[in-house]
């Protein structure tokens, strides 16, 4: 069967083959997409922007990766910033850059992924750019939501004596990307072994196709919650506290033994002898939240199954510290995901 | 002189070596640069957002587009989509790919066009996303613009009997590109003999660094003109008077002698025997603008050397109609420029 190319259908015939599955737009859109830009009404709120990329190769291989699931994954990483701000997620603009390599299905597969996270989320597609490459997938995502003024969470507002806490749980998507890179290896040194992921599949999904933590944001606002500070955990928990802690110009204290660990990412790591703390502390793309709250806050959180106190936020001078299951305290030090690195940080 | 790579970097570290020479961020950015996202101010006013990639080899050609060019011509492209719809630019975020041959000079040159066109337009830059790439460098932008609301202009409001109006000339971007295509080839089979380019810098110019009409919203300001449809040049003026008459569910009548031509792309495309129409036609990127006005407006428009009419709306039933020279009436098609099909129309 020979697939059409978006060579051969065009940008314009192939957006207009896409929009008919698009989300619903919401309230606020005047114009969405098939014009030079959207237009938005004014809603009275503040307004969040942020962008994030995909690149094969780099943050996705499809030789395991379904592009369903990478088209998936790039909206949850683009809403993921949106509710690290305590923002609500509102709209999104996709681009894309192709080679020949991807046909229609494919691309059409990816937008299944989009248009499915949209849904998930609530939010709309208003925009995009559909682009022909030389070799490979590249993918961008703009996502814009809204706050009332007052809402908006940086990373710099932490205070002395604030609990350091985090949603979900820690090292699952470095588990799973573990494990794909481990079975594609396999396969491709024996192609008679078909990969197995089926003793795993919490945390392949972790990997391919993360979700973005909106519940909490709404969460926030129902339990009357306003974060002293936040972010995303895109790159690692270590980077993430110094970010904050930085950013606040801060110290803290986090605890080995209060970091959430799932049971299938323990019993993986188990498996492959990689000590769980490392998985914690330095693995990437959990996109839980790291956010800080007064202590007072702290009767409102202590019941919540997905939030857990971490640690606390200490002076400046004091650093930033890990008190280990041992007994020890060490320093947390910048490791871990780095996006010019390497695409996974060294397993010791 | 060996350079740091990205890699060598850091993304975060690369942030912090750019962020000093970012122009000024404008009153309503509550957050710009170094969070999750950016949070802007409410203003009152309805949001326009456009995005737009420039993919390494599709787009641009490196061994003659000077990357501070392409950085320039990143945000022209997006700055252009956001006058398309009659709003004011005002901030930017710009995403990368760029594999490892893209050392840190390049990198810094790239910014340097960035930030140059940024200032130019009196926008700023609020985020972001930088990654490495397996190969070539793609550029992703993203525009937000203000309108008051009810000057917002689609693509889909010309009127019976509106004039119909490009700003600047036409096909001079597609001069160049065939002027730095020729003295490429040239090169390549003799590298003695390095490229002449000087006899042509205009049309040079329009090509890897044109200019967003910004001039002329501030213009329909001043004079109190509303058009009723717009959009900008990008994919050749065949092809955007084509979607602007059926996103109106209009037809309409142009002139070839009333398209603007340049007399430097006139001489050109005389030395290289190709027919000035075709440029003007059906050759992209010349990023001007495209819109029809009320007949009434005429006189507010008549003298002013960057605008010229170029023909008028009729009923959706006549068709869209090119008046040539010769007294002949021909249909006007979808040619040119597709981001899929070719970089560039062929010519004849």
């Amino acid at each position: 069967m020979s697939s059409e190319t978006l060579k051969e259908l065009g940008e314009f015939g192939f957006i207009q083959k896409i929009r008919h599955a698009a989300p619903p737009l919401l309230e606020d859109v005047l114009v969405g997409i098939g014009d030079d830009a959207a237009a938005l009404k004014n809603t009275g709120l503040v307004t969040v922007v942020t962008t994030d990329m995909l690149v094969e190769g780099v943050h996705f291989d499809i030789r395991y990766a379904p592009l369903q699931m990478v088209g998936y994954k790039l909206v949850s990483v683009n809403v993921s910033d949106c509710c690290a701000m305590n923002a609500q997620p509102a709209h999104f603009l996709v681009s894309l850059a192709a080679s020949s390599k991807y046909e229609l299905p494919a691309l059409n597969a990816l937008y299944e992924g989009i248009y499915k996270a949209c849904a998930r989320y609530k939010i709309d597609v208003i925009g995009g750019d559909t682009n022909t490459a030389v070799s490979g997938l590249t993918l961008s995502g703009t996502c814009i939501g809204y706050a009332s003024a007052g809402k908006i969470v940086t990373r710099g507002g932490a205070q002395v004596h604030d609990l350091l806490c985090v949603t979900g749980n820690l090292g699952g998507a470095y588990a799973g990307l573990t494990l794909l890179e481990r079975e594609k290896r396999i396969f491709l040194e024996n192609s008679n072994i078909q990969p197995d992921l089926s003793r795993y599949p919490y945390i392949v999904e972790r990997q391919l196709k993360p979700e973005a933590r909106v519940d909490i944001v709404a969460f926030f606002e129902k339990a009357r919650i306003q974060p002293t500070a936040m972010l995303d955990i895109s790159d690692g928990l270590a980077n993430e506290v110094l970010h904050l802690c930085k950013s606040s110009r801060k110290g803290c204290v986090i605890f080995e033994n209060r970091l959430p660990l799932h049971e299938e990412t323990a019993a993986f790591l188990e498996e492959v002898r990689i000590a769980p703390l490392i998985a914690q502390l330095n693995g990437g793309e959990d996109y839980e939240l790291l956010f800080s709250v007064p202590p007072q806050d702290y009767d409102k959180i202590k019941d919540d199954p997905r939030i857990t106190v971490i640690g606390y936020i200490t002076e400046e001078g004091a650093g930033c510290k890990l008190h280990l299951k041992s007994g020890e305290e060490i320093d947390l030090e910048m490791k871990g995901y780095n996006a010019f690195s390497e695409n996974f940080m060294p397993i010791i």
